[in-house]
């Protein structure tokens, strides 16, 4: 593939005019060709007004245009073949097979908004007919539309260099609900970023939309994506990271003259409580899939299961012995960056030094400079409950196991639990009794609850919530993937009165883009 | 009605321990009896850890519970017969038709709600069915449904005792989400907020619930409104008040360890539009009807409509004799406050000093210590344009017409105003190429967008949006009128292969409580 190092400013290369960013093999330490140069202040400037000029034109097109736009981007990075694919695989050390689901994952997102546009209900308009005669006041005629928020400013996240980052489900959401898109690209895939940005820039121009609609800025520091939050053409923000990052961007945007919404996705321990009648039945098969559910790509997932919640007792020891032993087999697996290796060896060591907490087993070593091994930590309740720092995500392969006296200590334990994206249950039928009791708490604290298998894959549909309470997202009303995450975009109009020449066609009495609508409280296509 | 000057904390009648408040009637300057002495630290922290407690049982009640509280709620609403009224009309000094129809709009809000809960499409539940067989992964059954964010802080208005009050929007919008409610009652009607904060209490008794689900705080202070906004408790806050007031809640919410939303409606100019062939066709109906929009309960409507745009010439100047000869014959009218009425002098004052800024007009004098004159000024629109404090609110029944010299300068004003309520056009059917130009900027600016009319009446139907970008409330993704208030106390949960018999009703297989759910992609109530 060939990469300019530049970055993409309102349909334009552009080289950057700060430190050179490079991006790393972190499989050989090796940097990688080209570098970029960072962008300037003025850069942002640049991006975010042109972002603003943009906004009047774009969020007026007509659903199909957007539409067309979405299925653009992904018929063209479905046509980068395997440049991108391998291009990714050198950023992220990630597996070409997990790579290619994701850029399957990624083009069956836009799809989704693409039909979703089309479909309309999504939208949901309303018509609340006039109602001349009614005592002692008249109602008036009104109508509500969903309107797009305005420039959005999206943080692509480095563990999915393409479902989470340039083309991801913020940008995809965003463009879907008619708002303009700055990205940060993730400083660890420069090269994956501005391919997909060259897709995005590309369709934009194809669909005839003005170049403002996207831009892909590249920057090393914080100063600048704090610029992006604080400019008055931002009206919202989309972060995939880490929680102090998130939490920087919340308050930064909630201190603006004009504060505008944050929609951080921060993270989460992701609890998996095992319940009695599920580990006497199948300890040794439950703990095996869980190590690969805690492994796979090195555990970097928002939704890695590293907490493992259960009652003492054999059925819990069979159950931690042949979890060491799935985990002492797995090989060391590269981390998406030097950095990211850094703070999982950093945590490892802490916990190894937390009083109360014992090591149990380590994967195998080996494997290049920034290669993790898994590892299996465990404690008990009362030291779970004691150090408020064991319930802080690690990102990486490592997981606490916690054991209960019993039931009432689990649920304590899960009462006391922070905000998570996900809560698992492991539980056979005889389990349901404690299941009834568990699922008030965990639907309280998490955005999805499972029962049985982990909580790895986030499905794309229309009933998926990817976040949850505070601190796994900043907001638990918004999901990050899923149809819903449009709305975090859109804001309600409503139409009084107005004559039928001026209103918008989603509201139009003859219905021209025959959506689904509440009219009065009943749904029509008519 | 027999007032005993009490709090009512989780059911019980409690008398505060702080100084004393005593409500005045501003008609005559005296105070009332009984006074109510405020709550302390402790008694705020009583109430929300109640709430807290109140809080699992209540969100899992059956929707048809909630739906018979709030109907319960309108019902002895009702049956306080006059005396609620006349306690209203001394506390406010508005006046006795104005109080009743704000009684019949507030019950009608609850019913509403309760009507809602029984029809429950607009809970929004969500059935994704499994697809073991898809390639290359199966989908996993996924269901969602809406749960309660948790207990809810209401802050009072003073310029709605009854439909934005302790019974109004909010609680009826947080009761049905399923929320604990703690009111902070607005200390101008302390009396009022006693009546009906003891009908609700009496209710949710009456309902078999505990009564952690209602409490009413009755205190004059900033501080126990952000201990309040601060209680690890509190999951969310509404609010409709004064600008400062809002934006000091917005700032103590987010600087929370765990932050959490909040709702704040602020008010705005609502600006009108006097489109030239309407101004030309009945300029002087129209400044008659707009002077009494403006002036209607001496102008104390967070929809007011307190400016008006228009191109200048003749037909202009018409218009503001209109309107000067109707509000030089409008009687003065008692304002809710001392304070309000000091404020609403106070801006008079500064507004006769500012340059640039012309008098029209004054309304009759008289008529007690705390009425309000009716007050028009006048402004060219570079004038207006160079002072920015001219775009901020001033609640009363005063004015400020601005002319632009043309179509032009209209457009460029209306492009620089701050975020509003509502925007209102008067228009007649050759006002359309100019109404067309007008309506993307409004609608990127305004909650509600008018033809004709005036925006003072709120109607709470599925339509209506109660709400505006920053600084016209805090979340334009929210309204706090209509059936959408209660979306901003629910957030989604989404499960994923839950054995049916763990299923919640409102996403179980046989659909019990027949929902009308989004089925896949489509609507279904089988």
């Amino acid at each position: 593939m060939n990469l300019t190092g530049m970055m993409l400013i309102g349909g334009q290369g552009v080289a950057g005019r700060r430190d050179m960013i490079r991006a790393l093999d972190p499989s050989t330490d090796q940097p990688l060709e080209p570098g970029y140069a960072g962008a300037d202040r003025e850069q942002v400037e640049q991006a975010c007004a042109l972002a603003w000029e943009a906004f009047d034109a774009y969020r007026e097109t007509a659903p199909e245009t957007r539409a067309r736009l979405l299925e653009t981007i992904a018929d063209e990075m479905e046509a980068l073949g395997d440049g991108l694919i391998e291009r990714a695989m050198v950023e992220t050390s990630l597996p070409r097979a997990r790579l290619h689901g994701e850029r399957g994952r990624t083009c069956g997102q836009l799809r989704l908004f693409a039909r979703t546009l089309r479909a309309g209900e999504w939208l949901d308009a309303r018509v609340d007919p006039a109602m001349p005669q009614r005592q002692p006041l008249p109602r008036a005629d009104l109508r509500q539309r969903q309107v797009a928020l305005g420039p959005v400013a999206v943080f692509g996240a480095g563990n999915f260099p393409l479902a989470f980052s340039v083309a991801g489900g913020d940008t995809a959401s965003a463009l879907t609900a008619g708002c303009p898109v700055v990205v940060k690209a993730h400083p660890a895939h420069p090269g994956v970023s501005e391919l997909t940005g060259r897709v995005i820039r590309q369709a934009v121009a194809d669909c005839g939309l003005p170049g403002g609609v996207f831009s892909l800025l590249i920057t090393d520091g914080h100063a600048l994506g704090r610029q992006l939050v604080e400019h008055p053409a931002i009206a919202a923000v989309a972060f995939t990271g880490s929680r102090r990052g998130g939490e920087a961007l919340m308050r930064a945007a909630a201190l603006r003259p004009r504060p505008i919404p944050v929609y951080a996705e921060m993270g989460s321990l992701n609890p998996v409580l095992a319940l009695p009648h599920a580990l006497a039945a199948r300890a040794e098969a439950m703990a095996a899939a869980w190590v690969d559910a805690l492994t796979l790509n090195a555990g970097q997932f928002c939704t890695c299961p590293s907490l493992l919640l259960a009652v003492e007792g054999e059925d819990l020891e069979r159950f931690r012995r042949a979890a060491a032993n799935a985990a002492a087999a797995k090989p060391a697996d590269t981390m998406l960056t030097p950095a990211i290796h850094d703070a999982y060896q950093s945590a490892l060591h802490r916990l190894r030094r937390t009083p109360g907490v014992a090591e149990r087993a380590f994967g195998q070593a080996g494997g290049g400079p920034y290669a993790a091994q898994a590892a299996l930590f465990e404690v008990d309740a009362a030291g779970f409950a004691a150090r408020p720092e064991l319930a802080e995500e690690i990102f990486g392969p490592c997981a606490l196991t916690v054991a209960c006296r019993d039931q009432d200590e689990l649920l304590s334990i899960v009462a006391g639990l922070d905000g998570q994206l996900t809560a698992t249950l492991q539980m056979d039928d005889a389990d349901l009794p404690l299941a009834r009791e568990l699922l008030p708490l965990l639907e309280a604290r998490a955005g999805r609850v499972l029962a049985n298998g982990f909580p790895n894959w986030v499905e794309t549909s229309p009933a998926m919530v990817h976040g949850g309470p505070f601190p796994a997202s900043s907001d638990s009303r918004a999901t990050s993937v899923g149809l819903a995450a449009m709305d975090r975009f859109l804001r309600p109009v409503c139409y009084q009165n107005l004559p039928a020449a001026l209103l918008p066609p989603q509201v139009a009495d003859d219905n021209p883009l025959r959506l689904w609508r509440r009219v009065d409280s009943a749904w029509s296509q008519s």
